[in-house]
């Protein structure tokens, strides 16, 4: 383990939120057991760099010092008596603020959805024009220098983007919004760079025909608007408000950026009511009914933003987006009768679709590993890896449909063939007239229209087994390997389009059994690829009903998702946890492990405790916190201001910067409380924006100052959490997740001793934590 | 306040769960203030009877004796040495039965609704086809004869079921589901008579022409279905089996039951996903993704089940069973496209909508209040009171037809008019051939019939203005007088029919500024009462599109349920919540009121509070337990087992009576733990059904015995949550809530003083027990 030589370079990395350090041999003693093992290629990226309980994360492609959110409510003093005062009409204020807010971000995901769409749809379309074009003229040379020449062009303007200026946009941004949704902070996730790199950089990289979506990014893109209007604007691109300093708290923020994320699937996806579930089912580890109703809103007023500007658009006025610009399948005129002979087929393409999306999550996670040394390396290798998928891609796009033979035209076909234009099932490519590529079909469109191919109804045989199998292969291959390149990456369209594929060649396979069509099994393959790699059920479910409009299917799609999802469950998890694990950040799941019932809260502790007294000098206090990282303090009320010693409450790292910038010192011991008091609201302790707080640095206080002493009760929470130190370890871990804490007190159980045993922390619950300090114990299989 | 009262005739109600008694004296003095105050018309129904913190609630038609449900894990030793020894294959049983289980609960709740449709569609129609035979023949006399006959015939055998029989089935049932899920076990609401007579008095009291639905009673069968599989069956029915022991746990049972709350509402709806988005947004106060996955496979069994249920009948094997059985609207011909002008009349429907809906809640509440006088009075007086309404119901169903005018058959229906057999819009009536009497096609019809005629499309010109607003003033009405009556009715079906009728009329009004179909202002006047009423938004827009299947409709109705719920919400409670309250149970809310911000946990404790040494006196327990009727004791461990006084867990009632009944007594006062650790499995203390328990009468122990000494940790729960007494209530609020506690413990803060100040339970943290405290808070409006 590296543990000694980050205690060796600790300085310049910043060892945000481990609460209590451990001694360097104790740290030897009990890691030399696990050492060995942990050196395996199965845990997080960053253990082996940093320390166990992962301060720093990678985020995107780049190494990011990560805090936990609180979600808890101080109940301090100063608070108390804030919430006394505050009146009718600021109460009226910040409820409409809330609904107002909503509005917003549902106009603004909305918007941005649409604009991203009209983006992908004029780039690429030209670009594919630019190329048939060439190609019908049999320059075939100069069509694949000017499609590649555009694809990479294009890729390393996304690329650019990502690698200089947010790198936290990379990769599809679920992950990250889980991460965020659960209490974890990592610095930049959410920032306004990163907003404009995710809309800009997709755009980019979807029309550079990458096998990407642009479906994940847009989910980041609509928690990046919540985040931007809770954080009270952006005070360095000059854009705050007075009012948005009812927001500066944790769970306000966490509210809305549930709502961002709902807004970005239903903008993504048209689909209202699957966005709400995805919030629901996927993104949000808190919930509430009141949420339940403000996201509904928000995805409400998306779906109203999308469908008026559908309506502007379909006279023609946004260039070559179409109809075809918001995926919207439809396989209405599918049956939706069914025999015995159907769901055994049903059934077993949803098994192997399991299969083949379990193995698409590991492969991801293998390709992931190895890219990350790659991007690791400086944002020239990004750059990079970056153009060698853009070559491939176009490679494989133009290169593979020379192998598919030109079919003739169906003479029944209700859209022209060989297709005129942009986007249609029948491309031309290099056939002659009244023929057509299948395979060209596929591989030079969007992958929207690709999908929208493969769900078309009534046209059996259009595509030909082996162009299927081909075509199903490349992307299922392109899918992966994309996935982690430095560009704004969602994972949705790949796996639909692979998925599409399989499910389209399954059903062209079982012709002679099943009568359903193949249109319909496209559909079902992509719920099975689906279930087998994001493991969601109802809201996959809805959202495949909302992009189909039929309400018929809704059975078989739920057995298909059910069956992949149970066969892919055996094998790993689903991709967006995999890849918050292995980016390392200290996500608390739901439930406790099995093994957290043999240990108790004590055991996890780690020594020493920093405590401060209710009235503290202010010497001390700055020592503190320059010596450590620490996020919380106890404070603990010793005599003459309590009978013995008892625990007083926790204060906060960032309230006690805002109380020592102002020098509200006295001179003696003394209870000074209603004087500050007076001097402060609770707002001004309010949580400032991620990075905008005050720092260690920009306090200047003299030597005078530090003999002085400061009375800390009023911004103390004077009613934190607290377990006994004999609770067992999970019942506590189940206690820290469901209140959404930041810090645990642990109190001892005996009398006679100190008030407080140690605080525990997020990190303090990782397996990677606990497992390290008790490598005998051995994680058993929850039940 | 009748309080003393209670003191007086305590004797033979069982006061359950107060677990720290007020004496006489504090109790005069505490609610002098309030007295006054709470005799007004507003408080729950019980609290004037019993006590403030309503250990007793009317469920149904009965005043019944409630129970808190405990969905901590205990962590005993008992349970830890079982955990330990647990094997692999009691693992894969426990796994393989909870997914055996959502598959029974399924095909149960399919197969019941089905039967219950087919049995609707049999009985009701052979009487409204005799009716209308009479009727035919001009012998009106007879006609309504035969057709009140009917109708009081089988009220009475409703009513008579639930009179007799089970009390507690008679209602929604949806507000007792939601309550038992929220934690509160009120004895007999899941009774295997009630799923009886929930199931054939909902038959009989649909059929008998009522305005009620099946729609609740169905979830609460549903549920009735989980939860007698999780009790591990009916031991007085003779229906057991081993493997159920795994279930013998609330947090288990709880997770079936939320299961088959969505499978009622899956099988009354035809609507799966709604189902599942129910259950999460109305039913259930925890959630866990986990349980959504298990939801939403049980919801796929209900739906294939009725699926196939449907086309067997459709064959005609099922009598009078047509297609119309289960509720299912088309209304796909209605255009989608939508102007300005129509979204401004939507949003006024919505409006007025609202305000409707929040009348009918005002109503069903005063109403309630009425009947809960006569239903108290006996048996007879609620069959009275069924047979008033039955006759009351028919006389306007009968009557009122007469009031319309026969109107001409339209040329160009594409049904037969007039309607000839049980269903159709056109019935004739007393018209002449080639008329048709528009009124009595809504009256002289199933509920659900009527609604799909409401729900039509394309027939413009149907029904009169004149016709409909009779309808709906007579609907509505009765919806209100019918609810409270003794016979399983359900809510949603007098909603959505007084709602269709609503809307139908609003579309004809606004005929000459809105082009939208009257079929679909039906369906947006069925949404705006459903919202104005029931107050739940993604459920019911899901449940709503699934009904009528047709997804484009989805922001007309979203828009719909945004406007009447939130003008709703300016007036008062969602009907479900508003029916726990006046039923006295004590649901958790998932916040904390403001005012418990001014108070902190120390200041609700009541005493005196009674404790367990770890080895304690058996003759001690036994006096606790008459004497008091507490579930739950503090155990503290004394010198010489512990250095000083120490908290060492708290023991439950009935696993103390486990442990009394077996009688391993010893003579000293010694850690006999491992000894009794032998003897007992963690089996053994698994919780029995409600009220299948031991008893304290039970227990025949001598006086020899009660000199002998027990030792109870092993059956101590040694990882109690607790609070420290200075922790603000509303933070103790939310951690009892958001962990499902059944019991919180309040240790001192300072040292020197008993380990333990008291006990919190849920009843603690109702607002009228706090309120009654410290009747000067004035409770505030919620941030």
């Amino acid at each position: 383990m590296d543990r000694e030589n980050h205690a060796n370079n600790g300085e310049d990395e910043r060892d945000v939120e481990n609460e209590g350090l451990l001694d360097g041999k104790e740290i030897e003693r009990n890691w030399s057991g696990v050492s060995e093992k942990n050196m395996t290629f199965r845990e997080p990226l960053l253990v082996k760099r940093v320390n166990t309980t992962s301060q720093i994360a990678i985020v995107g492609s780049n190494v990011c010092p990560i805090e936990s959110l609180d979600y808890e409510i101080a109940e301090n003093e100063l608070f108390k008596q804030d919430w006394r005062s505050r009146k009718k009409i600021q109460i009226f204020q910040y409820i409409l603020l809330k609904w107002a807010f909503a509005l917003i971000i549902g106009l603004g995901t909305g918007l941005v959805g649409f604009f991203n769409n009209i983006a992908v749809e004029n780039i690429a379309g030209y670009k594919l024009l630019l190329t048939t074009d060439l190609v019908s003229k049999k320059r075939y040379f100069a069509a694949f220098a000017a499609y590649a020449g555009c694809n990479v062009a294009l890729a390393i303007a996304a690329g650019a983007l990502c690698a200089f200026i947010a790198p936290a946009a990379a990769g599809s941004g679920i992950p990250e919004v889980k991460a965020y949704l659960n209490g974890i902070d990592a610095y930049s996730i959410l920032a306004p760079s990163t907003l404009f790199v995710k809309i800009f950089g997709s755009i980019l990289g979807v029309s550079a025909g990458f096998v990407v979506g642009k479906e994940g990014p847009m989910v980041h893109t609509g928690a990046c608007i919540a985040s931007l209007l809770g954080q009270g604007g952006s005070r360095r691109y000059h854009l705050t408000w007075k009012w948005l300093r009812y927001f500066k708290n944790d769970r306000d923020r966490r509210d809305l950026i549930t709502c961002g994320a709902a807004a970005g699937v239903a903008a993504a996806f048209r689909a209202p009511v699957g966005g709400v579930l995805f919030a629901l089912e996927e993104a949000a580890s808190w919930w509430r009914s009141a949420l339940l109703w403000r996201t509904f809103f928000t995805t409400a007023v998306v779906a109203i933003v999308l469908r008026a500007f559908i309506e502007y658009c379909s006279t023609g006025k946004c260039g070559l987006f179409g109809q075809g610009g918001l995926i919207m399948y439809d396989v209405s005129s599918a049956q939706a009768t069914y025999s015995g002979a159907d769901i055994i087929a049903v059934i077993l393409l949803g098994i192997i679709g399991g299969l083949l999306g379990s193995l698409y999550n590991f492969l991801i996670d293998k390709v992931l590993r190895i890219y990350s040394i790659i991007n690791e390396r400086g944002a020239s290798f990004k750059i990079l890896l970056v153009i060698t998928i853009a070559l491939l891609t176009s490679c494989c796009s133009f290169g593979l449909p020379w192998i598919a033979q030109c079919k003739a035209c169906p003479t029944d076909a209700s859209v022209s063939c060989p297709t005129v234009g942009e986007s249609g099932n029948y491309e031309s490519f290099q056939c002659s007239s009244g023929y057509y590529n299948d395979l060209a079909s596929l591989f030079l469109n969007t992958n929207d229209d690709a999908i929208r191919n493969l769900f078309s109804t009534s046209t059996t045989k259009e595509f030909d087994i082996s162009s299927l199998f081909i075509f199903f292969g490349a992307v299922y291959f392109l899918g992966i390997i994309t996935y982690g390149i430095a560009i704004p990456s969602g994972l949705f369209i790949p796996v639909i389009l692979a998925g599409a594929c399989y499910g389209r060649l399954v059903g062209r396979l079982f012709e002679s059994v099943s009568q359903l069509d193949t249109g319909l099994y496209a559909l079902l393959g992509a719920a099975s690829f689906l279930g087998g790699t994001m493991r969601m059920t109802v809201s996959l479910c809805v959202i495949l009903l909302e992009l189909t409009n039929d309400l018929l299917l809704l059975p078989l799609v739920m057995l298909v998702l059910l069956v992949s999802k149970s066969v892919a469950d055996c094998f790993n998890k689903g991709v967006y946890d995999q890849i918050v694990k292995l980016k390392g950040l200290p996500y608390m799941e739901a439930h406790a492990e099995p093994y957290m019932r043999q240990l108790v809260a004590r055991d996890v502790v780690t020594g020493p405790l920093i405590m401060f007294s209710g009235i503290e000098m202010v010497g001390t206090i700055l020592h503190a916190l320059r010596t450590t990282g620490h996020n919380g303090f106890p404070v603990i009320d010793e005599p003459p201001f309590s009978e013995s010693g008892e625990l007083c409450g926790v204060v906060l790292r960032s309230h006690l910067l805002v109380l020592l910038k102002a020098k509200n010192f006295s001179r003696e011991r003394v209870l000074s409380g209603e004087e500050i008091l007076q001097k402060y609201a609770a707002f001004d302790f309010a949580k400032p924006g991620s990075g905008k707080g005050i720092k260690l640095e920009d306090l200047d206080i003299d030597d005078e100052e530090m003999e002085m002493y400061i009375d800390l009760h009023p911004i103390t929470n004077a009613s934190p959490y607290t377990v006994v130190e004999t609770m067992s370890l999970a019942k506590a871990a189940i206690l820290f997740r469901q209140l959404g804490l930041r810090h645990m007190c642990v109190v001892p159980k005996s009398q006679g001793r100190p008030p407080i045993v140690g605080i525990l922390t997020r990190h303090d619950f990782m397996p990677e934590h606990v497992l390290g300090l008790y490598p005998h114990i051995k994680p058993h299989k929850r039940i």
